[in-house]
């Protein structure tokens, strides 16, 4: 608990890089969004964040336009991944995408041409931190659209990930989103479903299935020795004892015994509205919310720059920010850089603490 | 818009009673909540808040047992309506219940003894304010099952008041729950329903109702010349153009289109998680959103202890604190008055504007 009460409420200022042996994989995203932009920009403020060291996978060539346009003084250097670490204090580490391919796009204009590049750098982002060549995953937004017309068949971004985390003939990991920032992390039950699906998608043994992840991953990854939980309620005021819907009371409040009779510290369902203000956020962990919009409208309320996505539930630590591809302001020097920083900021944290050494 | 932005962003601070001729009219509320504590504390509180003079409308004797018990030196006096506001300075004014009414209760022990006088006191209340005796309305919190036991048969507070202000004969008034704070203002479209009707509920002639009545009491009450108005999705990302729920392109979006054909400035919906961070809620005046929490999590987490509720549509101006009564906590002194002070300044507030007295 220490550790994260230290996460949560903000560790020590902290600036210069870290001295870190390996460094965390970075995935270009969708060249013609804002990724590019934002991880050269990230570089830059590397000392001032105190950021860990970090490689993209991508193509040099093309960063280095990219730099060149926006005016930003970005050495680049090719290197392998077990090279970055060393090479990040003076310049970007790109580790070369597989098989010779290079990337050409024109920011704000996303084209399926881009798409075997962008899949690429996920897959050998995936394979290098499979095999212990780099701690965690950073990943840069995506834009579905744009690879569903070069065929690409996963739903997301995440499932995607999960998929190639699968052992050979075995079922995709369940993964599990969890938003973080310094004053609050939730956890959507359900995310992007109508709203008219949720009441009859929210099972007992979804909740109980999305907690144990969670309690999970908040041991394992964020080393928390008895992470807190709270889940909303699904209906006004928690359905008020069943005069505004029942599903708190006859499915929510069930999945919250089970999980309490294995051990998990979780409480609720609890009224919505009066979970997230700072007296109620002291004393939980992580809130978990039967909609998409519970959990997402507090933490974006108090942290729209800073949120950083997290997928737990995966055999590796991947953040992510928490935005998407921006392709209209894309290549116009107005992308900002925040929730990408916090996304390599946490992941260099828990992986340092993964590691045992001081963060 | 000017006056509202001075409201929006707080007025300049004030201490001091401000002059006025009339006083806001107060009901007891329910006798065993909070409402007598935190009424006294509100009154003894007259001078750091500014708070403009108010009388409560109930038992003098019973409130000077309530006020002996907790140890607060707050004087009372009995005064018809016209004299509370010269008497405000030095003792809390209280107008007798009519028909010589009076109160007994024990902090915490609801009893439905007590509805009598609790009713009786909002219905004085109504008849001053429609009389002119009194500019406004603030109620303090009652429990409907305490009412329902002695035989009420309204669905709340709020439609409770809208019964009471009909014409004769007349149906009653719509009214529209907006919650107010300094950072922010928001209408649920629907109220305390189970999750699972709002779909079905949500038509495009409910959310036409109710922003017309948002933006003719922002402008007659508020005294905003231009309101600016956004509405909220109902589904994760309102929707993206359909594919996560149809109710936003189908629905909401030519609810809003016939809005802005009548000349109502209006936008939307909007992903409502991106709805209510600082920058985004420069940009309107007040937000409806679709769900009882899309519009509670952000109020409440924003400004937990200072919402107030106003209620539009009625032909009075009536406020309330954003909490009920509390039971629980009744007669042992923890009650805390902020969300009562916040109901009885924001009354203050428009009240001065309305009558031309500078606020």
């Amino acid at each position: 608990m220490a550790r994260w009460t230290n996460l949560r409420h903000g560790a020590p200022p902290r600036t210069g890089i870290p001295a870190m042996t390996t460094a965390l994989a970075l995935t270009q995203g969708d060249p013609a969004g804002i990724g590019p932009e934002i991880t050269l920009r990230a570089w830059l403020a590397r000392e001032e964040h105190g950021l860990a060291p970090f490689f993209v996978i991508g193509d040099p060539e093309f960063l280095g336009s990219i730099a060149a346009r926006l005016g930003l003084a970005v050495p680049l250097v090719a290197v392998e991944p077990e090279e970055a670490a060393a090479a990040f204090a003076r310049a970007l580490p790109v580790v070369r995408l597989p098989g010779g391919l290079t990337v050409a796009a024109e920011p704000g204009q996303p084209d399926p041409a881009s798409a075997a590049g962008t899949l690429a750098s996920i897959d050998e982002a995936v394979r290098l931190v499979q095999a212990g060549r780099a701690p965690a995953l950073v990943t840069n937004p995506i834009a579905k659209h744009v690879l569903y017309e070069a065929g690409f068949r996963h739903p997301g971004h995440t499932e995607y990930l999960a998929a190639l985390a699968a052992a050979p003939g075995a079922a995709p990991p369940t993964a599990v989103m969890l938003l973080w920032s310094e004053d609050l992390a939730v956890v959507p039950v359900t995310i992007h479903v109508a709203l008219r699906r949720v009441p009859d998608l929210l099972t007992a043994d979804l909740v109980v299935e999305t907690a144990r992840i969670v309690d999970r991953d908040l041991r394992s990854r964020f080393g928390l020795a008895a992470p807190r939980l709270v889940l909303a309620g699904l209906n006004p005021h928690a359905g008020e004892t069943g005069t505004m819907g029942t599903e708190d009371r006859d499915v929510l409040a069930p999945a919250v015994e089970r999980l309490r009779a294995e051990g998990i510290a979780i409480t609720g369902p609890h009224p919505a509205d009066t979970l997230f203000h700072a007296r109620a956020r002291a004393t939980y962990d992580v809130a978990l919310a039967p909609t998409h919009d519970q959990a997402l409208i507090p933490i974006k309320t108090l942290a729209f720059d800073e949120g950083v996505n997290v997928t737990l539930g995966l055999p590796f630590l991947r953040t992510s920010p928490d935005h998407g591809t921006a392709f209209d302001i894309a290549g116009k020097g107005l992308a900002m850089p925040d929730s990408l920083i916090a996304a390599l900021k946490l992941a260099g944290r828990l992986t340092r603490a993964q590691d045992g050494v001081a963060a």
